[in-house]
């Protein structure tokens, strides 16, 4: 797949985590791009995010860099700020860009001090690195307990010409973004300017990043970067921003699909989808409290065809519905029908749970016309391994 | 301890679950008895929660009998509400009691038919079993995943004389009662009108049964229900209520405190206590987001004095509190103060987690005056076990 043209990026390993893989990546646009980011609504908010939001607001929405670090989450410490701060113009001063045009982020552990001298001394090397070619490289290194790295891209026909699109994303656990993700970075080489872009972004996250739960925890850092730096010369007419976007959120939903794929210890992708809610918001606070529900995610993970769980998890989403109109199908299979069991053959139903992709889908038969689709995975042994350990 | 005066307990073995152990249970008052009760607030309510609150509203606050079988929730059937009335009905005309004085509860898996013809033939054997001796037998006929049976008890002097409280329950996973428990049951021979009673219920509960999650998942039967039959002659002065009801709340706390000790797999029970928030409902909020949070869990699992975590799910809670003034404190070390980390003995700690209580308590310094205390247990390879295969 074509990249996006304009764009460089760079990996090094800077001594951030323990384990020697490359933790610090930048990515730079040889052109100053329209930037647009969406981060994380928990309270306690990491440094890198509350600098990246303040940078996009002083840049008026342009950016030109953004250097990411993994292994540790520069939240709840000391120096955070002046960490984030630093590194960030220091950044700037090698890529002779404004201080505002260099966004931030960070992921990893919470709580304990980032030494900045390692990033300061990484930086010559990373910068010397920057390459087209590095993309991948790049997607690398801001993994943490990601077992793949997650990219996705998107070509359009414009009337004017091609633009190309292109995603990166990191994320296993502490995994439900609400308006943003964990960290996602998606460029292109489309001319958009910064409002219009903000527009997009926002649109193209509530369908993708926001519809998706590992575990229900809403990290600290969540950050959702997309940039347009115009290299291709080609802005999309009015009429074709449309198809643009789609191409957008495209990339967006295959990065936030990959994230359930890969999340902690999950050895299957479940795919819910509801309709006949009075509201698509109606229907995606269904959906998600059946994606968090652990008695359901044990239940797949266990190829247990227990629609009774689904039903009552759809029961605590808080949203009005009638059960006795709810029918449930579970890898096409209808379990529940107006509410109650359907005759179907268990022993089938459980051979297709083996299955690697496992669909819900959740119809609430009347007049309601919201519906939303919502990305997780099952919880196994896995998910307790790896986070009753992970610091030790 | 002396059980209240004036009930009758019963069990037997009705065949509703496969393994032989007692899955009937009866709970007799010999006079007529002032009863409160609180539900699920599950939008998708099992037939016996329906028929109780029905025949609540019937007979004014009052009942003679609690009839609870445990191997099928009862919901989500076909059949759902005639065999609930039906059973309820055969045990009014065996016990010679108004039909709408008989309560009902249910436990077990969703979506089968519970074939009333099994709790027909065992109702016979079960009035006749029943005996003032036999309480802990109906608190072992309602276990499911439970690995204990679970009591309180507790006696209070009064101007007028004794009065006594007896408590049973049940439950270990889809525990996030709100309102209400899984099933509760609270008996008292003081002499308390239904409409005060009531009252007490719902306070107590609010105090207990809702500040208690296992998994965060709200079953559809959650039944907790208070039962007042004056048999002791005694009824508490207007001035004594308080102590009356604290001894209540008292016996209560202890169930909810017993279900979360005995969580699907749990090795450790937790006790979360948050102030300094503005309300308490807001400090109950943010001690449910720590408790529901599957990364605070699992970390207790694996003895990890992780409290980035603590914070991240604390910022979750949807509740406005600033992270500078939070102090965290696990086993009485301080581990975060002011929302960095505080210096401490990691080996120390991690030892002292090894425990088979730990402590959290999250503390927002300021003038916010609201605080709670919320009952949890960690998460273990032990859930996911039994849970992937519930019914198989």
């Amino acid at each position: 797949m074509k990249l996006p043209l304009g764009y460089l990026y760079s990996a090094t390993y800077a001594g951030i985590r323990a384990a020697e893989k490359d933790d610090l990546a930048l990515i730079v646009s040889g052109l100053p791009a329209s930037a647009a980011a969406v981060f994380t609504q928990n309270r306690v908010q990491a440094s890198p995010v509350r600098l990246s939001r303040r940078n996009l607001q002083r840049s008026g929405g342009m950016a030109g860099a953004i250097l990411v670090n993994a292994g540790n989450a520069n939240c709840a410490t000391r120096t955070g700020d002046a960490v984030a701060l630093s590194t960030s113009k220091a950044a700037a001063k090698l890529l002779k860009l404004p201080p505002a045009q260099v966004l931030v982020a960070s992921t990893g552990v919470i709580g304990v001090e980032l030494d900045p001298s390692k990033i300061a001394t990484a930086l010559p090397r990373l910068a010397e690195g920057l390459s087209p070619a590095r993309f991948d490289d790049a997607a690398r290194a801001i993994m943490t307990t990601d077992l793949v790295p997650k990219t996705a891209y998107a070509a359009v026909k414009l009337r004017r010409g091609m633009v190309h699109i292109a995603g990166m994303t990191k994320g296993s656990g502490m995994i439900q973004p609400l308006m943003a993700t964990t960290l996602g970075f998606v460029l292109t080489d489309a001319d958009i300017q910064p409002a219009l872009l903000r527009t997009m972004l926002k649109r193209s996250a509530e369908r993708s990043y926001n519809r998706l739960s590992v575990d229900g925890d809403t990290s600290t850092n969540d950050t959702l970067v997309l940039l347009a730096n115009g290299a291709s010369g080609v802005r999309p007419d009015p009429k074709e921003r449309g198809k643009f976007e789609e191409a957008v959120a495209h990339v967006m939903e295959s990065l936030a699909q990959a994230i359930a794929r890969d999340g902690e210890g999950a050895r299957k992708f479940v795919t819910i989808r509801v309709s006949g809610a009075a509201t698509d918001d109606g229907a995606a606070r269904i959906a998600r409290a059946i994606a968090n529900s652990p008695l359901v995610k044990t239940a797949i993970a266990g190829s247990d065809p227990n629609w009774g769980r689904i039903l009552s998890a759809a029961g605590n989403a808080g949203v009005a519905f009638d059960p006795s109109k709810t029918d449930i199908r579970m890898q096409q299979t209808l379990v529940c029908r107006g509410g109650l069991a359907a005759e179907f053959s268990e022993a089938d139903l459980k051979q297709k749970l083996d299955a690697a992709e496992c669909d819900i889908v959740v119809t609430i038969r009347g007049k309601g016309k919201g519906s939303a689709r919502f990305w997780t995975c099952d919880l196994t042994e896995g998910y307790i391994r790896i986070n009753a350990s992970y610091r030790t």
